[in-house]
This record gives structure tokens, sequence and C-alpha cells, in this order.
């Protein structure tokens, strides 16, 4: 536990957590700045909400540990795409692609990697676009890159995801599979509902 | 115009807002200590968001209108039991009785008025437990029961209720039965979800 | 330090901290309620600034300790008064008298004690008044009563106190008695100042 | 009023405060990442507080007006150098230098223009360091410099600023120049109480 306790002083050190929230906040301004443009062509609001975290030092420890890394800043910082993440909700699933687009558009961020969990979801049924982009973050005398993490999804995703976490927490191991294929098959009728509310309102606006 | 002018002069005095910023402050604090009790007894998150808006001038003015009364202060107060309004999203459709059974036992609130949408639901589709509590505040000399509207749902219904929302604002007249009706078949679907994700977690607990 | 980690754990739950800030959430909200009071009658801003804290755990443990009192949660909610702490920072010296007045005059807080360290200042040159007062807290079954410290000060008086702060942090223990009356001498200099601003305010009000 | 209810409207477009709230939050992100710098090498806290604001339309329209330019958006952005405006407050007045020249090394940060009222307070006894910078604000297909006003100043000219406006408010124009003479005096022992807190705080530090 002592290498915990090193990385959690050294993660809480105000220079080191300010790069995080800096980058971070970086990005949460660009995505109003992408919502308020996107609002205003598309005549409604776009985005739903929008939600920012760093991550905390046992959550860091616990993730290198199952890498086989070291639990150090080092690593935490090589390793680590999601130490700084933003949840962004759209309405509407047509919403993402249009928000990932735009944020391919900006000139100052570097799109590190990007996995689509919405035409590819994961066995659980879990869907979302994950963006991993870099921010440049200007010192005295360099720059450096720091990554965040922005996960996309509309808001029938996001009931299914936060369903999936509060029976994750109570799945007893001997139900699992039985309980995973279940959720599983719901992911696909909200996803019919998602559809359908987008059908419906693209026959609302011809 | 001239009333809405007068009237948000008026709303907009400090003195008069604090008086439903107070009311409301103290129903949210009683929501988070039901929250907190909640969720140790069961053993997982209860409430999954809490929202809290005054209601603006000219939206009061619009709903005194529509009611045919006078735009003033004093109807506003007597015939309006949203001027301070909370919104309550739970993860379950089951948790909704849960909060509204506490709120029900606050010695210190009085329950003016319920209905139950989610029993009944309105012809929309719409879902969701509405309470009027009042609130005693009390001044130097004297104490005033300022109304509070609670509107309690489900993360499904909220999701529902959102989306119509988006979609009125686009909704053209002449579609606007053909419209409803399929909105109000989605409310039905995700209904069904809701109990599906319910039995499920009962399942686990059991 | 077993102790310390037991309190921190149940200082920590969220059923305790809801009540402090329960509490102490009451208190601000009597306090901007007499401030737009005040300020409308003296035509002018009289509460500068307000903020609150909730003591640490470790501060909890530290003042039982020299109290001499057992590291429980039980003696922390009897002995010690500003578990829950707010300071209020006045423009003027005379607009402590019309807040601490205001507060003795709430019908629903019990004036638990009071130290007028205005009119008697403290040997190191610190002045404030300090109010103890009993909020109740209404649980579905019973009521209690938690207690909250207010600090009011003037602008001069807060800022004298609050760089006599960063000096502690610096004071050499040789020295201490040199500096200390070096501060406190500044304290008669500035409680000059705020008289003569004050004596202007009123000369310009006649 | 025409020409202000226009620029209001254009004003509170979302698409237009961002810019002003992304380059102010860019600008606070900077002050923080100094504030954690300077108090580590410091030993001490070094900033106290810092309060960002965007000018609203009418002050906007009031300042055109006074300077003699129509009152348009293309006007304001070219005139006016405070739209977006940050006030940092710091403990000891030798710290204003500390910050204003860790600003100056920032390499993404152009300085417009600087004024030292500390070294040459103004007429009233206004004392504070203004810098306006420029911040690149980077778009999907060009970069804008958006500008913002820095004030730092000590604690003690915090007060003496902030009761000055509290005094001009009340200030009747027939004592207008006996009043000044007064407030700018008390400038002058403020400054003197400033000078020695920072000769004691060096002592202690020898």
């Amino acid at each position: 536990m002592k290498a915990e306790e090193l990385l959690r002083n050294r993660l809480q050190s105000p220079m080191l957590r300010l790069r995080y929230t800096g980058a971070m906040g970086q990005v949460e301004w660009k995505l109003k700045m992408v919502n308020a443009d996107l609002s205003m062509r598309q005549n409604r609001q776009v985005i739903r909400s929008m939600t920012g975290r760093i991550k905390d030092a046992d959550s860091i420890a616990r993730k290198l540990r199952k890498k086989g890394k070291p639990v150090t800043l080092e690593a935490a910082r090589e390793c680590l795409n999601d130490i700084a993440g933003i949840r962004v909700v759209c309405y509407f699933c047509d919403d993402i692609d249009l928000v990932a687009e735009a944020l391919r558009r900006q000139q100052d961020l570097r799109i590190v990697k990007e996995k689509d969990y919405v035409r590819q979801p994961k066995r659980s049924g879990y869907q979302s676009v994950h963006m991993i982009v870099g921010v440049p973050i200007c010192y005295e005398r360099w720059t450096e890159e720091i990554r965040v993490e922005i996960q996309i999804r509309s808001f029938a995703m996001d009931y299914w995801a936060e369903l999936d976490t509060q029976m994750c927490y109570k799945k007893e191991h001997g139900q699992a599979e039985h309980v995973e294929k279940k959720i599983s098959g719901y992911s696909a009728i909200l996803a019919g509902v998602d559809n359908q509310m987008l059908e419906l309102r693209r026959s609302i606006e011809r």
C-alpha cells in the first residue's frame, strides 16, 4: 500500500492536478463552443449534459496494477489515457457524430485514439464513442501534451450504461452470465427506442 | 407588457427571491437526507439527480394569463404552486414511492397536494409523481408558508419527458396528432424497459 | 491515530455531514435575508462576503485533545461549538452590531453564547464578534439542535486577522513575543482607519 | 436606447460570450498555476483571492459613449480592453511584482499594455497593477486574440479600493473635494500598514 500513498501525495500536489484540470477545462470550453455552434445550426439543443472528472489515486493504482504496470506517477502519465475524462450526453443518437466530427476539426487538439462502440457495441451492450485527445499545455519554458478522454453517447445509451453500473455492484458471481445476457438484451431494446425517436424527429423536421 | 415589467421588478427584489430559494434549499436538504437514509438501507444509490429552479417572471405572467388571473405578485403567490420547483430523478421506478413516502413523513413539511401521474399517466404519455409541499419560513416576527413543487420520476420517465419537450418545440400543427400518438407509444415501451430493469434488479437482490 | 481514523470515518458519513451542512445552510440563508433587509434600509451593501466551512476530522481531533477530551464523535458534538462555522465580513465596523442584533431577533435561532472581541479585543489584537447559535433540525420523528459558530467582523479586522494567520505559520519561537507586539500594534492602527472610514461615511450621509 | 438593446442581444449570444469566458478561463488557470508555483517557492500562500467578471452590455454602452465611440459590438471589441476582467488580490505588496513577472514570462500570452498604479498611484489614492493580456483563442479555421484585463493588488489596496467604491455611491457633489482628500489620505496610511506588514514578514523570514 506504500506505493499508493506516494502516488496519492504526488497526485494531490496542486501543480500536477492543475495540469489535468487545465486540460479538461480547455476541452470543456471547446465542447461548449461546439454545442453553441451546432445548436444554432440545428435549431435545437444538441448536448444535454457534460460532466468532467479527474480519476482519484486509488483508481489509478488499481488500473495500473491490472495492466501489470508499476504504481508510479510516470507509469500513470504514460499508460493511462483517462486520468482526466469528460462525458458528453446528447439528446439524439445522430448528434454523436456531429460532436465527434467537430472535435476532429479543432486545430489545437490532437486526436490520439478513437473507438466507436456505437457502430460496434461491446459484448455487454455498452455503446459510446470514445476519443482520446491531446491538449497542448503551455508553461513558461516548454509545452506539454496532456491527454483527455471524451465519451460521447446518446441519452438512451447513458440510461443503459448507468443502470448497468448500478447492477454491477449487485451482481452475484453465480448469476453473472444470466444477468449479463438480460442487460445486453435491454441495450438492443433501448437502441430501438433511440432510433425511433430519431426517425420521429426527422419526420417532424421534414 | 406593463404588468410583466412590474412583476419582473418585484420578482427580482432580493427579499422576495430569497424566500423561494430559501424554501427550495430547505426541501433540497431534506431530499439529500432522505437519499442518504434510503441509500444506506437499500445498499445502492436511490436518487440519481436533483435539479431546482425558480420560475422566471415571463413564465409566471404567461401562466397567470392562461389561467385568466391578473398578472400580479399577489395572484402569483396565491394561484401558482410551482414558482419554486425541484425535479428528482431516481434510478428505478420503485424508488419513486420510497422518496414520496419519506417526504410524507417529514413533520415540518405540509403536503398541500399530490398527483400520481405514474399510476395514471397523462394522455401524452407523461409519467411522474407531483407533490406540492408547504415549507414554513420563519422571519423575525411571523412565519410564512412557501409552496414548492416536487416532481419525482425514474430515469426512463425522465428520458421520455426530455425527448418529448425537445419534440414539442419542433411539432408542426398539422402533424401534431400523429406525432403525439407515436411519442405516447414510446412512453409505453420505455415503461416496459423500466419494469424489466426493476425485475432484474430484484432477481439479483434475491 | 486509531481514534482519528474512526472519527474521520464517522464524520464522513453523509447522514452526519448533512446535519451540519443543513444547519449551516439555514444560517447562511438567514444571513442573506438579513443582508437584503439591512442593505435596503441603509441604502448600501452591508455584508461584503460570507464563507462557511465544516471543520475536518483532523482539526476536530486536535481540538478535542487540547481540551483533554476523548477523541469521539459524542465528545465532539458536546464540547465543540464550531464544527460548522460561518465568517461574515462587513464593510464598516458599525455594521457588525446591525448583523448581530438582527440574528438575536430570529425566533427560530437560539443564541447559545456570545463573545464580543470587538469591544474587548484579544491580547493578540484579534477583533470579531463570535456568536454560537442553535439551529433546530427536524427529522422524521425528532428534532435536534445543531450549533453553528458565526464570526462577524469588519473588512479592516478581517485584513488584520488573515495577515496574522499568515505570520503565525512563519513565526519562529525565539521572536514570538517581539512579533506579537508589533502585530498587535498594527491592529490598533487598522482600528483607527476603520473608525475614520466610518466617520467619513457618516459625514457623507449627513 | 435602441443601440444598447442591439448590443445587449449580440453580447448575450452564447457564441460571443463563450469567447470571453474562454479567454478568462485560460488566464484564471494560468494564475492558479502561477500561484501554485510561487506558493511552493515562498512556502506560503501568495494569492488570496481571484475574481473574474464579464462586463455587462449597459456598462459597455456607457463606456463607449464616454469615449465618444459608436455603441456597436465592433467598437466594443476594438476599443475596450476590459470586457473580460480578473482581479487578483495578494497577501503582501511585494507579491504583486512576483505575479506580474510570472505573467510576463508566459509564452502564450501577449502583454498588450501595463500600468503601474502602485509606483504611481492615481490622484484618488487608487493603487493596483493593471495588465492587458492577449489570449489566442483557436477556432476550427482561424485564431483570434481576445484581450483580458488583470488587476493585481495587495489586500490593503483592495480594502481601500472597495471602501472608496462604497463611498462614491454616497458622495454628494458639494462635498466631493473634501471627501476625496480624506479618502486619499487613508490610502497613504494603509500603504504604511502594508509596508510594515511586509517588513515584519521579512524580519520573521530572516
